[in-house]
């Protein structure tokens, strides 16, 4: 959601000043209903005894860890909850930054920019990987950006912006890298319901004390105000207990704990919502994805093929994603989206579109016939 | 509520055990029903649409934030809404020690444990006030610890664990104090709906741009796991205006937001709730608090008097609060309270008792039998 960059702001502002219809393609708000059972759990809670009105622990309800835990194959004890990814992927770097040598935080471009912010937060330097041609990242190019100096490697799969998902082998690699270098991989899998070829594999798949999986129910539960979200430790009994630790009484000191009625609704949805859920909301998105990128193709525009998330990445011909062009667009065409340096460098004269939105099919048409 | 002293988890944990009932005196959360437009809140939330729950502002509803504004005077640019007092706190001690001189935060002894905490998490060195005879603050005594290296002091009224509540020309001196050293006064006022004779006094009164004031509606509203609190920085346009925005910043990488259903729900829940569901928890505390100081006063035991918040500290002749007596008071009189070691030094031979049990009659009259 971006609030942080002001090329968001300014995009919005824009677009909403506009003289004319314009479809938001930049912010990152599933458009679509929560489970039902998510509303039948906060109503069904505001009605609980005032006893459960307050302070749960401060990692967390221990049902609703248990079913993280055996949702994930870990066990309770490695898993804080959080208020969001967003305090889990804070959590995780901070950890990681104190717990392992070395000064420096390395990221891939195009970034998700709170990590940058978090890594700066943490008065840590700040190192890029640039994305593959694919969108992908090479475990070679970290290996060539990763040094002793490297405490901390952060990555999000399925990739926001890139649509990208990475596959097993990547991961493993990466986890080999956090390994041979004394870091730690910190794998924001936020968008992991949202893997549209099967591909997705997550790092906990790779059994390792130097790897720390983030997520949330923001997005596969379309609450992402609700601020429900979680981290994986390795294991405690490992070399790299002390992560656990570290993170537990951040949290404790910062938070004491999140909020506990969202924790209970989510517990509750986590035990009722049916597998059709989380598949009739990627069914919705493959199908914006087919409308969208046949525009594309029809605008002869250049993207990254979308295999996660919520985003395609798109570069159409002599018209960079600088933030006049994309002024242009919203008055031209009628489509907001994000100019790519918002995300760092290697994408900077991109696009970034948000397919959260049920005016996907009426963006395509507006953007094939603008540059048809 | 104590969550990182062990203390408090080994009192707890012999209470449990304990062969016989015990009044839980530990624990600081409050015992009664929550305004009931807080529970038609969340329901109606619940059912809202679905666009609802997605990222508020990243400072908080700007309905509540005017709420709040408006109820404490202030304008709307100064107010953040936080994860309850808990991020309020390490907010405003985080941004205080970021943009004022100095390595030194101040406290008053004893001390709410979590304060030493967060000092110790920003890398600060921590000095204490002792606290008077009489429980309050001297500011003269603070005027002796304080020195040109203090760059926070942090104050709570009502006070954890005194009961005692700071008049105006208390607060009035400590932000002269904060003032005249290059400091900022961090004044946590989450008590302030408990003050039983009329004296509080917030350092919102004194108009400075060297104090921050923090608060939630855990304790007002009887909800201390929903986590709605909030920071009013010093005036926008003023000399400290960088203390607001380091704390926006850094709470927008940290949390990105607090939870959104609570948030809306403490918002209807101000607009609908009678001053008098707030004057009833005070009569029902000011009742406790005459039944339980009977008790002390039968007992011989010398106490500070209550004048707010949810505590009273006392010492009993001949009983030192140890960690040992503490159990057995458990054993022997059934009252399970907390040793003062866990509050600092200045009352390490007191005993810290929660009003916040409706059976304070019952431990009242133990105590009584058990000392009298």
């Amino acid at each position: 959601m971006d609030y942080e960059t002001p090329q968001f702001f300014r995009v919005m502002q824009y677009a909403r000043r506009a003289e004319r219809d314009v479809v938001d393609m930049v912010s990152g708000n599933p458009d679509w209903e929560p489970p039902q059972a998510l509303r039948e759990g906060l109503t069904s809670y505001a009605q609980a005894d005032s006893s459960e009105f307050q302070y749960p622990p401060s990692i967390g309800l221990t049902d609703l860890r248990d079913e993280i835990a055996s949702r994930r194959g870990v066990k309770r004890n490695q898993v804080i909850v959080t208020n969001g990814a967003g305090e889990a992927n804070h959590l995780a770097m901070s950890a990681g930054f104190e717990q392992f040598p070395g000064s420096e935080i390395v990221l891939v471009d195009p970034v998700y920019p709170y990590y940058v912010g978090r890594a700066q937060l943490l008065g840590a330097d700040v190192s890029f990987v640039p994305a593959a041609d694919d969108g992908h990242v090479a475990p070679d190019h970290v290996a060539e950006v990763i040094s002793d100096e490297t405490a901390v490697i952060v990555v999000n799969t399925p990739n926001n912006p890139l649509g990208v998902t990475y596959p097993a082998s990547t991961m493993e690699a990466l986890v080999g890298l956090a390994e041979s270098h004394d870091a730690v991989l910190v794998s924001d899998e936020v968008y992991d319901h949202f893997d549209y070829g099967g591909n997705f594999s997550s790092a906990l798949h790779v059994d390792s004390p130097n790897r720390i999986v983030t997520n949330s129910f923001s997005k596969s539960m379309a609450i992402t105000g609700w601020r429900v979200g979680y981290a994986v430790f390795p294991e405690r009994d490992g070399p790299t207990a002390a992560l656990f630790e570290r993170a537990r009484t951040q949290h404790m000191l910062t938070n004491v704990t999140g909020s506990r009625p969202v924790q209970q609704a989510v517990y509750h949805a986590l035990q009722e919502t049916e597998p059709t859920y989380y598949q009739d909301t990627r069914d919705r998105l493959t199908r914006r994805i087919k409308m969208f990128t046949t525009a594309l193709d029809a605008a002869g525009a250049a993207y990254t093929k979308p295999e996660g998330g919520f985003y395609v990445l798109a570069r159409f011909p002599g018209f960079p994603g600088t933030m006049e062009n994309v002024e242009t667009l919203i008055d031209d065409a009628g489509v907001a989206g994000m100019p790519g340096e918002a995300f760092g460098e290697s994408r900077a004269d991109w696009l970034r579109f948000a397919l959260v939105t049920p005016r996907v099919e009426t963006a395509a048409e507006r953007l094939a016939a603008y540059f048809g």
